[in-house]
């Protein structure tokens, strides 16, 4: 059976070595100190250990059941989510106006890995009422904040996200779930929506449906789009729990992964629905809530390769298998562990130094948003905006590689189920593919986000890079890291040159490199972090203080992710680079 | 649900135009006429289609049971096997003096492809037969061949291959089972054997058990094991089976797929066995399983591959969801099927240039095999014996990724069970680690195979690249082939004189590079193969007979494979010289 700890001195390393959150002139982040951040990290490690990780297994064993229209989650998970609710947990950085704790971002960033990577389906109740809260905050008018959401806060009632449709999904555009007027400020609202996760439940009072769906007579396509907020159960003015609302549940699927968490058919039957914003600007609303979940998925790419590479390191040291050709290295056992062969080591190298690249990378993209937000910092919230899709694809892409490698090092025992090693890639998967596929993230990076702003934040981008370079060049010990950034960095400059020059001519050109070039801005952007993190480490090495080992292993890590996982770019480039002549060129015919 | 159609049409390009099998003097191939093959693998792709395809989403949702002492397979697998032995399809490539129908193996490669293709679980119980068949053919006296070879020939009894105990995979040095000498030539078997395919089932009435032991006194670690015939039933002189020998099921493990092969924990309880080949010389017989296994493994995961990118082009076509950008290709529609994005293509394209790639380096492969049995051939054997490990690393590595990305072309339907697209990834995912994890083909690659009889074969890998070449050199229309082709093939060897140099010195700096090395074969034969396909191609256009399209969209595809996929090799050449400096830094104790 696997186990979990969270990487909270990782994560306070990020905080205050990395990032130097309390330095930061972010309103609110003057309180992280040091002490602060770890009483939380601490606990929250501890509920992640001791409350969620134990029902991981157990929520993929046995799944969701959806019996005489009830869906029920798996045994124990009532139990837990009544403890997980009572901690606030969920509400860290929501609004304390409407329940919530007023944390920074960045800190429940850290948090919300950790329980990720104890359970991922559970979470997911919690995330979806997250940022379904997040967007009725953004979008709400303020009876409609005071009435939905306190209770979504601490979790009394649950939200979910409510877009794709079996017709539609990428494409909301070609949607049919109408919202007609009654006259009243509220809509009746039919159709069917698809692949609602956390859709309905045993763990809640209440689910509060987020709906896109279409008001008659409004535009065509995507421009007629609204959203509305649509709860399962009517809500009075006084917040009391009334009769159900017209919306049932058609059946749950049978996934991959992630069984602990119900993914529903939802339908719709004159459901009593309100407009949440202005009508036909669903997208802009629903948006709120999308770059938020995407980030949450990002996250759930890291949390599952974090959680598999430490199954992974504790298989390696602990199974005994054939002798290190330099040398036997455990001479009173039969054989040496795992881990003193290459090809294991290169396996978990890529594992630890991709999770600690992620994690500062996933950090500091939360800082920029709590940039945005508390500072009104545009630049800021410009680079968090062209760099969500690239945490959204490259997190998830190469998260769920890493689960693969993880489930490698197990060798047959990753196959078994009682291992637990599947699950990890099994849930994983789903990251890659949820809130835009990997490739409609590709699509809006290099379609949208690479030229929003005449290409402004694209520039900002490379000039931090180069800014970082320049500041550092004099100091040697961080060549190793510097050179190789500078290399790569250059290359996808080449890259976005090349997409300029050619995306003019012919669209594809871009787009076909349009995978490519998200995996270039992540080995780039995680390059960066590595460099940064040397700095930090080398300066901790250099204060004679704290945990020495730490610092050393840091820097011996990030070398590796510089010298091994770096020359990614290279593959990357060529390909962006090879333009769309061979992949366009059969007609769909000759497939 | 998904569907499958054997790829006949490339398989018989392959035979009659890539490797011109009726000219290839080998003998039993001047019989492999065009008509003939086609007629072969037109009865079975029905086979395929009809047969095994239907069954393939049954046995992956029932899987096996275990109750009572007793294994049941899926419901409609021991009819379906009943009709599949009885057309003699397992034995197509065996000996004629002991049941088989003596034709080429390149032929039962490609035949075998449409099998696996079909229902790679299934197909499981007859391979295993195979190579149980090949090793005591290979390795028993006359009479252990006439008593056991005809009935697993025509699958009246099914084989096995026991090699992994508990605490022991790929170190089998470690074994513990014990062979106890009876003193009238049998054995007394005891011990435990885990993760063993197709262990036991209702689909025969026998079998056979081939199973590593060690007989007590002998050599220390892997020079002390012996190899045994050990069957599930006792059967007498003429044949007739007795009464049940001491070998039981102690339980069916719950695996992330195949669930429609039995993998069985299997108990020896002083079971009779027979020795077979020579005292302590089992790894030798073993092996001879194990290699033929190995090839086998790879088509595993070309042809989960095949299926899973046939699905996807089905998918691709038929799902409308946004507009080609570049201009609306279903105007009369509400939008643009998948298929004219380019970042779909990319997938597509991935999918087909490694399966065709695949496909061809597979018959080569089979083909050199043949050559070396039937022509006595070693240079033939010291090729296939060096590609051995790349194909089944390589194929299944790659394989496998090309299953993700299958799925990933679906969106959300991918991981949904019901559309099937999950199964042929968790189906593929076991071929990367069963039958030696692809590390330890990786090893082989480097720490074996490459210094085998002095480097002699992978001096004969360049020098066929080099002499395709060079005599092609001057036909222009080969250019975007060669030129390609000859770069990787130089960044191969460098990273070859990079291992010998630095090899000596420090054997992991070599290790350290392994599976990059492997990778980097891997995406040179294709690239060879792609090579010698496109001139075949252009013969065939130059023709003006055949398919003229098939041709050109051969020579599009091969394009798209050097242009686009081929570029991996700068990525693994930089990781392979990286040396083993970082990766193996850090002490244990710091993961």
């Amino acid at each position: 059976m696997p186990s979990y700890t969270a990487p909270t001195k990782d994560a306070a390393f990020i905080l205050h070595e990395l990032l130097k959150v309390q330095d930061a002139q972010i309103p609110g982040f003057e309180e992280l100190s040091a002490d602060f951040t770890s009483a939380v990290l601490e606990e929250a490690s501890k509920i992640a250990t001791n409350l969620l990780q134990p029902l991981n297994a157990v929520g993929d064993h046995d799944g969701c059941t959806f019996e005489n229209g009830v869906v029920r989650t798996p045994k124990g998970f009532k139990e837990a989510f009544e403890e997980y609710r009572a901690g606030g947990w969920n509400g860290l950085d929501l609004d304390p106006e409407y329940g919530g704790q007023g944390m920074p971002y960045t800190l429940a960033t850290a948090v919300g890995e950790s329980f990720s990577g104890a359970n991922m389906a559970f979470v997911m109740y919690g995330g979806l009422t997250h940022g379904a809260y997040s967007a009725i905050h953004a979008h709400g008018t303020d009876d409609q904040k005071s009435k939905w959401l306190p209770k979504m806060a601490d979790l009394e009632w649950t939200g979910t996200m409510n877009l794709t449709e079996p017709h539609c999904g990428t494409d909301l555009g070609l949607m049919r779930t109408k919202a007609e007027p009654q006259g009243d400020g509220s809509y009746k609202i039919s159709g069917q929506k698809i692949f609602i996760s956390a859709g309905d439940h045993d763990l809640s009072d209440n689910v509060i449906h987020l709906v896109l769906a279409k008001i008659p007579g409004g535009p065509e396509g995507i421009k007629g789009v609204s959203l509305f907020i649509v709860p399962k159960f009517m809500v009075d003015d006084e917040g009391n729990i009334g009769e159900r609302n017209g919306v049932s549940v058609g059946n749950i699927e049978e996934k991959m992964g992630i069984h602990g968490n119900a993914t529903c058919v939802m339908n719709y039957d004159d459901a009593t629905g309100y407009l949440l914003g202005e009508e036909n600007k669903g997208m802009r609303a629903m948006f709120t809530m999308m770059n938020e979940a995407r980030l949450g998925v990002a996250l759930q790419g890291l949390s599952q390769s974090e959680a598999a590479y430490q199954n992974a390191v504790i298989y390696a040291k602990d199974r005994l298998q054939g002798r290190d050709v330099t040398g036997v290295k455990n001479p009173n056992g039969p054989a040496d562990p795992l881990i003193v062969h290459p090809d294991i080591r290169r396996m978990l190298m890529n594992m630890k130094s991709f999770n600690e690249g992620a994690r500062a990378f996933m950090m500091w993209g939360a800082m920029m948003l709590d940039k945005a937000h508390h500072n009104d910092d545009k630049d800021a919230l410009g680079l968090i905006s062209l760099l969500t899709p690239v945490l959204k694809g490259f997190l998830t892409d190469v998260g769920f590689d890493m689960t693969v490698q993880a489930q490698q090092v197990y060798g047959g025992h990753g196959y078994i189920e009682e291992w637990g090693m599947s699950q990890f890639a099994r849930d994983a998967r789903i990251a890659m593919i949820y809130e835009g596929a990997n490739g409609v993230q590709a699509l809006d990076l290099v379609g949208r986000k690479m030229a929003q702003d005449g290409g402004k934040h694209v520039m900002a981008y490379f000039d931090m890079i180069k800014t970082f370079i320049s500041e550092n060049k004099d100091n040697e010990e961080l060549a190793d890291f510097l050179n190789p950034l500078k290399d790569a960095s250059k290359d996808l400059q080449e890259v976005m040159m090349y997409f300029m020059q050619n995306g003019m001519k012919d669209p594809n050109s871009a787009l076909a490199g349009s995978t490519d070039a998200l995996h270039l801005f992540g080995h780039v952007s995680l390059g960066l972090m590595w460099a940064q993190m040397a700095k930090a480490a080398l300066a901790g090495m250099a204060s004679g203080e704290g945990d020495q080992d730490f610092y050393k292993n840091k820097i011996t890590t990030g070398k590796y992710y510089m010298d091994r996982v770096l020359p990614a770019v290279k593959m990357h480039k060529a390909r962006a680079m090879a333009g769309a002549e061979t992949m366009m060129a059969l007609d769909a015919d000759h497939f």
